[in-house]
């Protein structure tokens, strides 16, 4: 498979996307977008399990009880979450909407919004802004619809692959948004990937799910939860691959390959564009006892703020590394457990390596950093994508809504 | 009872303390401390549950197995944390070496340590600590006693009370330091607590496991763990009370009283000076399933980097608390959850309650904030106490070493 740089839910066959205006965010800038699929489309989605999950989470959630999807509304600006009956109401009339100006049924089209939380939808500015999107649909769509859903993102995050699935020609293509409210079950977070090959609905919602669970669940920008993360992938089987029927079928491993390729990259953009961030940090844990427990000592390294604000500071702070994973939870053995940042051993057999500033410098001066922490009890591990703790997450945080 | 400001752990009967600039730190600052009873002393203490807990807390946990103690000796400036074999033995030197002074037994004496992770104790400056500290020792060195275990501390953080048990007057002293890596199970977190009251040591023990639960459990500044918090109560019986030999006895309330409220008053002294706090927070969380459903909702929320951010920014952005409550796994009901922060209902039955901005502003002007949280499920509520989230924490973290 061959990655595109340049490529947006739009780059599969049969996808149209686009975007409007609509003042739900500043002025100038696109806030409401419509992902098409111009026939229906095998689909799979996992969601945030915040309690206060917003309207249109509940709403998708019937619509991922069906086989098959077609649309993706989705606006940012505003997140309708706290916001009751009215605010589900409001989710059900973007649906409506989007379905019959699309022709299609109301349970075809998924609804995501992302944004302020406990302010009602501008419904007004909101059927404008749909009906403007569909307007301007088409299959170069993709950017202007990738823009509609970001907040306080600096960059856009798109991907996209090609390769082949039994003898055809396959792409995945997908958009993200998301930099503060990052963290496992989904933060404030959207993400479309579409695809045209295909796949069986059920077989296809597993593997969303499993995607989800090495990619999007491994982030962590802050450790906050939001009440609107949702990952949603489209399969329109336009590129006539024979149909990936189970986890079985010989083409599956090809398939999830390249969703979990897309899901991955997008969820390391989102590291990247951590609110505030100067520095990109993987955190790999190995030696551990399962993965659960490798898992757990990452989060714990790479929410600790003293480990990101360390290495905010270009400062080999092993002791505050080695300590968020000893109050982690996770099975160690404190008198074999070693650390290393940027390749160069830190910390051996549970003790000081003594290596010198000088050696650590240009190591920690770099834009990405990684550390491999072994905890030397099994062999399991995993690898979580954070960012560092700036002075920038402080400013933007302190002083969102005004 | 009453509250006397100025109290030490010198202050109850029977106690001496002393401590000496012995160089830990940096020159000028007093890095040794030594707390001294002047008969033996029912003992409970808690310990740090990080897995690369340091070597004073191994060999502290030894000393907690007996029923009591004499002496503490406490270093700030080197945590003596992942130094392995020879991190004990210089733990074990201490111990010998203050008990050799004082003349009595190795296990009655415990050792502290609080600074640097990962570097060996300079043993000479220690050992020459102790004795300074030693020499000095007497009834009015509380307060150097309690400088000599700051670390990034800007106040001096010290209670006592004062009260009437079973006839006799009681006093209760204590000290404690900790501002980085405050968090449940105890923190960068160093906690004495001396009394002149009769207590049974096994009755001592539990006594001190629940106040802690009660007080520094409920603190959190950054959620780091750190490898070396203890919370040590000696209990020397010089106020000659009946000895209190059970929880049944009629003394047992007004002694927990008393201690719980000095381990509470210094566990929120800790709070207010969080690293670079400029707001204390009081989260309340009621309405709960049962205490660890409240306490699980009242952490998600004050630890929150996005809550404690917008506390720094004066902003009363409900929706960043409500959503931490509702990541935080606890039982929840979202159409009657409700919010108050500073008496002002903000969130109501699930829905915004559109407070004007000019009420909020003065409220969120103050120094001292608190909110309620009410899950609407049950009746169970907790407590926790935190700090905001400032430029100065990014800063003292990013910059701790140099």
């Amino acid at each position: 498979m061959i990655k595109l740089e340049n490529g947006w839910t739009t780059t599969p066959q049969g996808f149209e996307a686009g975007a409007a205006m609509a003042g739900v965010k500043k002025e100038g800038r696109y806030d409401v977008s419509v992902i098409y699929s111009s026939v229906p489309a095998a689909c799979g989605a996992v969601f945030t399990q915040n309690k206060f999950c917003a309207a249109p989470v509940l709403l998708d959630r019937e619509v991922n009880k069906g086989a098959y999807a077609q649309a993706i509304v989705a606006n940012s600006g505003c997140a309708n979450a706290c916001t009751g009956v009215k605010g589900y109401e409001d989710a059900v009339a973007m649906q409506a909407k989007t379905a019959e100006l699309l022709g299609i049924e109301p349970q075809a089209v998924f609804v995501c919004s992302t944004g302020v939380i406990g302010a009602f939808m501008p419904m007004e500015r909101i059927n404008k802004g749909i009906e403007e999107a569909i307007d301007v649909m088409d299959e170069n769509g993709g950017e202007i619809a990738a823009m509609g859903i970001q907040t306080t993102d600096t960059v856009i995050k798109h991907i996209a692959y090609e390769g082949e699935i039994g003898g055809k020609k396959v792409r995945f293509g997908g958009i993200a948004k998301g930099s503060g409210m990052i963290h496992p079950n989904m933060a404030t977070m959207l993400t479309f990937i579409t695809t045209d090959a295909a796949i069986a609905p059920d077989v296809l919602k597993r593997a969303v799910k499993k995607a989800a669970d090495l990619s999007f669940n491994m982030v962590v920008v802050d450790g906050d939860t939001s009440t609107n993360d949702s990952m949603i992938v489209l399969a329109n089987g336009m590129a006539e691959n024979e149909i990936i029927v189970s986890e079985d079928h010989p083409d599956y491993p090809a398939f999830f390959e390249m969703l979990l390729a897309c899901a991955k990259d997008l969820a390391k953009k989102i590291a990247y564009d951590g609110e505030g961030a100067t520095k990109f940090l993987e955190v790999k844990v190995v030696g551990a006892k399962d993965f659960a427990d490798a898992k757990k000592a990452a989060m714990a390294i790479a929410k600790s703020p003293l480990v990101k604000t360390a290495i905010f500071g270009e400062d080999a702070n092993w002791g505050r590394i080695t300590c968020a994973a000893g109050y982690s939870g996770a099975d160690l053995d404190p008198e074999k457990a070693s650390l290393t940042m940027g390749g160069v051993r830190l910390f051996e057999n549970g003790l000081n390596n003594n290596v010198a500033d000088e050696i650590m410098e240009p190591i920690m001066a770099q834009k990405e950093i990684s550390l491999v922490m072994d905890l030397a009890v099994g062999e399991a591990e995993a690898t979580v994508w954070t960012c560092d703790f700036s002075y920038d997450y402080v400013k933007i945080n302190g002083d969102y809504r005004t």
